[in-house]
């Protein structure tokens, strides 16, 4: 993971320190705060503070005067009727913010969340490091020839290894570009004397997609909760869901028992259209449905039978 | 303030309560802690939990590894820089939650302050408390004569009298109303066996809109001061503004370097027109100038040379 | 319908000039184009303007140079392809404006919807109308005893008749309060000489919240299906869901193919959580499954039976 | 401009038909209707669809029955006085929507204002042109030696010539390698049939931020002002602005009463400190004041005097 002695040295200081505090405190995430959790080849993604825990939900549900909780079991029953009915105001009363390092094509994904809040390293202001992502092997993956969006097989032998080259020699070619074209070294002197450099707004244009770019970014939980079930999904490409992985673990600390009803009702369920609900009725009556009676797509009709577990 | 001693003794558990944490931590904000501070008759604001820091401004607009802060210079530096040039993601990067407790028609204009998350307590779901607002007799002013939402002089005498009583015989009415219709006892047994009741939904809208209702609000740094900017301002309705102070030394508390630079910039500063800053300068210049050669509005030549500190 | 002979004609006027446009226009919105529709006893809907269509959802999806339109066929199937999979960035490339007229308690339930613009008629700055909202008779229910938030029988005789001249009385009682407390007369001069008048943001407060008020709504056409799809909604407020149920007839006007598959699956569709989803998957294979051994809470069961269509 | 004959003729076809409409219609924007206004060197904007006019922006203000238009002069009073005092909402009445073509460098830069609409054509599902930006000779300039995020003087012969072929060579190179580890001509079939071509949400990963990608972005006006306000600033990149400039242009014709108040009170207005104002007033008075008494930074002072038109 791609931090400097004086970086890790500086979050070291900041894990030694507590203060106490009458706020609502979650020892479970207190334990990991500020530790960097490696993603892909040079990312990570850590958690920097963090406001509320499951009592605040409930608190804010019942508008009460002091702490949500009455008795755990309550409060897990009114969590789950809270996220059964599809309530997004109470679990907006949490917020948690994250220190992300990730791939600018992953983060030109990410950016598309508009409900939170993000203030990221600046390349017009500042020189990024040379830090690229190259995929792993096992995620070499060819284009899926059923999902335009998806990914296939995995690539082998010289195709894989070609990529793989081109990857490393283009980015590695590229940052070499953008260092000459800005003529700093590291100490902010001219390498060359007799050249200006270009503006730093200008040169990094030439970096590619796979360099790494880094943000604060923060929101609620319920917005948190619109990410992770959109980019924990196994559709969302692996790149970025291997961040939201990362933070599942983190929402699990801190707010176990909505994560626990995240994963019972939203992860975990499904949602069936009003025809599809019609063939699972008939099903249930013992009627035999073919898809041709269904009145749902082709499609639909393959998703219906992999939910309900049958073949289609 | 209309605390019951359960809900006073709630709240105390709570501050007797704290607990170690790594968070970024605001002593002077946690003294007042959960303690509800008297607005208007009835109402009250305090603060639940809050998030970030002075340096963690500093520390999302660097975007660094530690805490903020370098020296306490550097970063009031740096925050006055953020603020004179309306930079607004940083002060993003700062959470506070609220309990309110205001009456409806004040709610009413709080709720258009879109950029935040609320939980009201709901009149759908319970019964509101007999608990309505009258102005006291230094607010109970006049409609202006030149300002078509503003007040003018106090009503004095028999005309005060009048409305006072006017205000508080109306609204005790309407709440008899209220309970009869819903007749429902504090225990919610029926008062009158023979009655049902009429729907709670339906009920409340008997109701005045100076009886209280209370809320979590909870909101970043930047929208914190937008809504502060405007409700704080001499403009504002007092009903409003009066909540709008006591949260601005709150916020005073909380981030006393922003809360500098908010007043020098935003609260204190003068926005002048590009015709508005013509005059600036032709007058710098010895020039003289009139209204009739300024091109701007009677209004606006009055409020230039108020802002100028001369005779219009 | 509260509507002045000058506001009709007004409307008139604009409903009989047509221009020609560029733009993607709908002729069976354009037909009722401004016209209010009546709702509840005082208030309305009617649409102001739009921009777009079905064939900009599919435009923007295709990110295209010409209309979204290919063959309609093909149009539909995309629709409803990004309507079951949750998609809603397309859906936000159409807007819509409506002028409604409704009482103060279904304005605060509305206003909840944040992702909207909205300019509501001042009464810090205007006099509102003597128009208050009393429920018909077939709407006047008792309290729900098994939901706290619901509507149980009708009232009947004495009570009912009761309930009607309370609330007829009480608003009655506290606009002549709010008039007299103004003292102003229709054309602005004061009623008593001898007065000088409340301020108006002052004798608002008076005024209860079965008063109608107005405002300007717009919205795109996803965050408009979130507020239908809430208020439109069995188990949302009736004095709201003929709000809504006007806006549904309106909007299958506009986008006809959008609101098929807004029918079709979200309308009509059916979440089940994940043990929701073993019980029905235990079912189709012919086990029996009881509530004792499905996990889910008992209202989740019974909600489930009903979902498929079995007794609880 | 890059359009290929195809879409000329589909914006051909669409801006010969016109249709009768009843909404409030704009002929001056009319008239450029879909039309490619060309940024850079391979970049466009052109507008797609609007919904309401200046006139619109009055009718909210007034939450009025028939257009907002009484006389041109009263409402050019009300939306100057609207702009002055830095009302929102009325101006929120209106929506644009946009179709850009722009590099993804400032694609990142323009995705930051949330309060937008987007759809952007993705590279995950579809392959891009080769189409990159590089700066004419008279944009590249060196690093501003006074400001860390700004351009300084231009850079010259050798140092230029160096840098516009590395820009091109690269992008050639990171093109040629994004083709072919896709391995697919133009109709979709492998070039090299021995290779499986790796998936297209990876190969993208390639491309250098100069490359251009494409979208619809929708905005309403009020955040359309805040967004040109911003990017419109003789401070923003270049590369920006000229999009910014190009998008002012437009808005002119759509609301020129609008426009001539955002210039007046938001583009060429100054934002003048509390202790700023002092200065001014104590100049105005007369007296001498020189920067050490007056309290503020010397950053601050000398922007300060060149507002006033005075020596630093």
């Amino acid at each position: 993971m791609p931090l400097t002695p004086e970086q890790q040295a500086e979050i070291e200081r900041l894990r030694a320190e507590t203060q106490p505090t009458r706020r609502a405190t979650v020892p479970a995430l207190e334990e990991i705060l500020y530790q960097p959790v490696p993603v892909l080849d040079h990312g990570f993604v850590r958690v920097i503070d963090y406001m509320g825990d499951d009592a605040a939900v409930v608190q804010a549900a019942r508008v009460s005067y002091g702490r949500g909780t009455k008795r755990v079991s309550e409060d897990r029953g009114l969590i789950q009727y809270l996220m059964r009915h599809r309530h997004t105001t109470p679990f907006e009363m949490c917020e948690i913010k994250f220190h992300v390092k990730l791939p600018i094509f992953v983060a030109r994904q990410w950016i598309r969340h508009r409900t939170a809040n993000v203030n990221e390293y600046s390349a017009r202001y500042s020189i990024l490091d040379k830090e690229f992502y190259v995929p792993a092997p096992d995620q070499l993956a060819a284009q899926s020839t059923v999902n335009r969006q998806g990914r296939g097989d995995l690539l082998q032998g010289k195709e894989a290894a070609r990529v793989l080259s081109l990857l490393r020699e283009d980015a590695e070619r590229v940052y070499a570009s953008y260092a000459e074209m800005l003529n700093e070294d590291e100490t902010g002197k001219p390498r060359d004397p007799a050249k200006q450099g270009l503006a730093r707004e200008l040169a990094r244009m030439n970096l590619s997609l796979n360099f790494y770019t880094q943000w604060y970014w923060k929101t609620d939980l319920f917005n948190l909760m619109n990410f992770l079930a959109l980019r924990a999904d196994r559709h969302a490409q692996f790149e970025i869901r291997v961040y939201a992985d990362a933070m599942l673990k983190m929402m699990e600390r801190w707010v176990p028992i909505t994560s626990e009803a995240f994963y019972q009702y939203r992860m975990g369920g499904a949602h069936i259209s009003e025809k599809g609900m019609a063939v699972v009725r008939r099903l249930l009556a013992g009627e035999k449905v073919s898809h041709a009676e269904s009145g749902v797509s082709k499609r639909e009709w393959t998703e219906l039978m992999e939910t309900l577990g049958r073949d289609a």
